[in-house]
């Protein structure tokens, strides 16, 4: 089993609630860290990464598709014209790894599905696209198991904190510097983030960085 | 295999940082219901539960063990008297399932441990707890990752959302009103707690009760 995966991204203005402790610049950067981590977890499952992206960008080797309608109008439009099983991940799951893309992709049922944190679907596996569509906001986990019960789909939940875990707020850099291996938690490093214990709650620290040496 | 699942747990004044959304009352009864959940769960998986409590309560027909150390110290104390396999499972894991836990308690490795969101542990299990200790305080996971491999003990990450997810804030909430299907969950429904999807953004409201009939 080798499907596509399809992974939405957004290059200009991406992570926007992390604007506190990151540069547009450096969010940029970071979210492109993190694309080439699921781009990275997906081949090592076996499967052929899409990035289905809302503008052109240097996506180097990876083959693209520019998004003409909003995310579920694109997704749905690339389903109705799948051949074959399709797997969607989403571009901010940095703890991504092939083996937890392959309990996905391998399930028996004819959905497989990882829920996000906050009511969200972070990886969702469709057997057979034609029959079946995504409703990305708002609470779509929710959504996607109704439209599967109601297309008389079966439905696995894969139970993965690693593909469950998106990065979207400043605490989620925790799991990030604690549980990740790839370019993004090397991009935090890089630029100083460290984990940080303050009455026995973590969270993370980046600090000033000195001024340049004259 | 039907390793014994300590379950510590603190009968009075848990949850407090839930104390924006539910009173003492609500807290101790919401705990308590998700240490139902957990108990449930922990004998899905056929393991023995034994509540580890820092004060006597009505635990029901579950052995109770009385802590007289902190959290460490007592589990340490009961680690180094046991016979064999020790699973330590958080109470606040509404959404544990049998099939988690016995992902956890058939690790091959001498230890499996899956982490709790924050940095924390939230389940953890010791083929041959002599050789082994804990220390929850702070960024426990690491912790425990680095104690085994001073001790020479293998270590299995098992990949659970739905034993990482631990709920001490409002946030945790909606995965338990998403995810739940126990006696907590229920507990939540009966106060009126419903999701709440605002902007794309999904929390968790409370009606305002109606004042009774008079």
């Amino acid at each position: 089993m080798c499907p596509h995966a399809l992974i939405p991204f957004k290059p200009a203005g991406p992570k926007s609630r992390l604007s506190g402790i990151l540069s547009p610049e450096e969010r940029e950067a970071f979210a492109r860290a993190m694309l080439e981590d699921v781009i990275a977890a997906a081949r090592d499952a076996n499967c052929s990464p899409v990035i289905v992206a809302t503008e052109l960008f240097d996506s180097e080797d990876v083959q693209i598709t520019i998004a003409d309608k909003d995310l579920s109008g694109t997704l749905n439009e690339v389903l109705s014209q799948a051949a074959g099983p399709v797997l969607i991940l989403m571009a901010d799951l940095p703890l991504a790894t092939g083996p937890a893309i392959k309990r996905v992709a391998s399930t028996t049922s004819d959905i497989g599905i990882v829920p996000g944190r906050g009511g969200g679907t972070n990886a969702i596996f469709v057997r057979e696209p034609a029959k079946f569509h995504v409703d990305y906001y708002g609470m779509s986990f929710l959504k996607h198991i109704r439209i599967a019960q109601e297309a008389g789909l079966s439905c696995e939940v894969i139970d993965s904190f690693l593909l469950h875990t998106d990065i979207d707020e400043e605490d989620d850099l925790v799991e990030l510097l604690t549980h990740g291996s790839g370019k993004s938690r090397k991009y935090l490093e890089d630029l100083g983030f460290v984990l940080s214990a303050e009455n026995g709650r973590v969270g993370v620290k980046r600090p000033v960085q000195p001024a340049p040496a004259t």
